[in-house]
């Protein structure tokens, strides 16, 4: 069972995705007004039971960022062993993740576009991994982190190369420009270890192969992620944690190839789905 | 008129502040739950009026961060000469702004404690000015931007020293301690441009001032810093800028000073109020 939420008939809606269209929900659930309501309140379950064996309701439909209300987004950088390499600074394994807040206005839904803006033309791709929290928690131990995993989703994470280093510290400028990134297809509820460790992420421009790396080479595993960050901060449910990209971002090939209007990037990883987004540049 | 969001047998509201005490308003705009509800309506004016010679309805409150369930809230780095000066990295004043967001749950409420974790006790104070916008933009022109402002606030930015150092980039995780920092007392609605231009911060641990410094002298402007973000993101009702500190911050002092429990912070603004916080160490 998968979980998005998109837009029909003028009308933003969630619901299930079946092999012939969705299956809209809200009616269903007017206690929870949007995915990221439900996921707080512990309602995948209740959703997919409501789902089983209904007729799709809508056919055409335009995909949203899988939960446009959710509140924190906790992005990991440089989380795989080349690429820390990529940044050439001659620096070891750090000791700690790096971590940055991206707001949900930074990104868009499935199957449509990125949006590149006339301030710079250095926008690239990070295929990701987004998990999606199910129980509050604080202080997590890594044996238990997984237990507070509600579900699994794609990101990419895009990015505006150049405007990542205007300042002295913080990468926060080059990682929030409205529609950069995108979230989705949807959600998958995630109900077994394996989902997550024996999980490959390929990250293709207009087809060709850009990214592809297992999470079993994270620096920083999913568990150490969720443990490392609930020490400072309570988890809740609806939280989302973006894992870390793998090299071969546009940004790192020699010479740079950064995205342009009518480039397709797609995120694939197996058990999740593929996360489609082509690019525009933005409406003058 | 002062608008704030406080506890008050057993529930919580909003309403006006006044000599007497609080009068709630939730009643009254059932269409608003809280003050960012109202806030992102454009619903100050009408909070005033409803206020309007009303006795106040609670006199023995707690206060909460000023808009518990703000969504976007964003600081600047680093915003005063000297304070640019104190990293003694040799630096000139930067070209960009340094920008890092932070979530709500960083920060409590006027007089309730800062909570100093058992992971480290380098709990720092940052006396600054917060902003409140009012109406959306994007690429919002320094000379409108006061237009985009509803109200202002205080920001005790409460920092957790050590930990802003963990990554290779980004201060995120001591930046996002839950409650490490406050927003409050209250808001107060922005009609002159003097209420900004003319401000003065001072921060006081135990009666000593330890930080004192003109909005005037900061290196990037609030006009400047509403232009700049709004570049790459549209600013929304309800959003948040927390605009710089000035030097004075404990780290800083040679012995550096941090927080401890007991101690007593205040960030004064004349014109908007006196944000004033207990240290305590968490609760095991």
């Amino acid at each position: 069972m998968k979980f998005a939420t998109f837009t029909a008939d003028g009308a933003r809606r969630f619901g299930a995705v079946t092999d012939t269209g969705m299956v809209a929900l809200n009616d269903a659930f007017p206690e929870w007004p949007t995915l990221f309501d439900a996921v707080r309140a512990g309602g995948l379950e209740a959703l997919a039971e409501a789902a089983e064996g209904r007729q799709a309701t809508h056919t055409d439909v335009t995909y949203e960022m899988v939960m446009p209300d959710a509140r924190r987004i906790l992005c990991v950088g440089v989380n795989f062993p080349d690429r820390n390499a990529e940044y050439k600074d001659g620096s070891d394994q750090p000791q700690y993740m790096s971590l940055f807040p991206r707001f949900a206005s930074g990104f868009t839904g499935h199957d449509r576009p990125l949006i590149r803006p006339p301030e710079s033309h250095k926008l690239d791709y990070e295929g990701e991994i987004a998990i999606v929290i199910g129980k509050a928690g604080r202080r997590i131990a890594e044996a238990d982190a997984y237990d507070h995993i509600a579900a699994l989703t794609i990101c990419n994470e895009g990015t505006i190369r150049d405007w990542v280093r205007h300042a002295k510290f913080n990468v926060t400028q080059g990682k929030n420009w409205d529609r950069s990134g995108a979230i989705g297809p949807w959600l998958v509820p995630f109900t077994d270890p394996g989902q997550l460790d024996e999980a490959r992420i390929v990250t293709r421009v207009n087809g060709e192969v850009r990214q592809d790396d297992v999470v079993s080479r994270m620096m920083f595993p999913i568990r150490k992620e969720i443990a490392y960050i609930s020490t400072f901060m309570t988890l809740e449910p609806g939280d989302v944690i973006v894992t870390g990209t793998p090299t071969g971002s546009g940004a790192r090939l020699d010479p740079p190839q950064f995205l342009a209007p009518g480039d397709v990037v797609e995120v694939e990883v197996a058990g999740i789905g593929t996360l489609r987004n082509t690019v525009e540049d933005e409406a003058q």
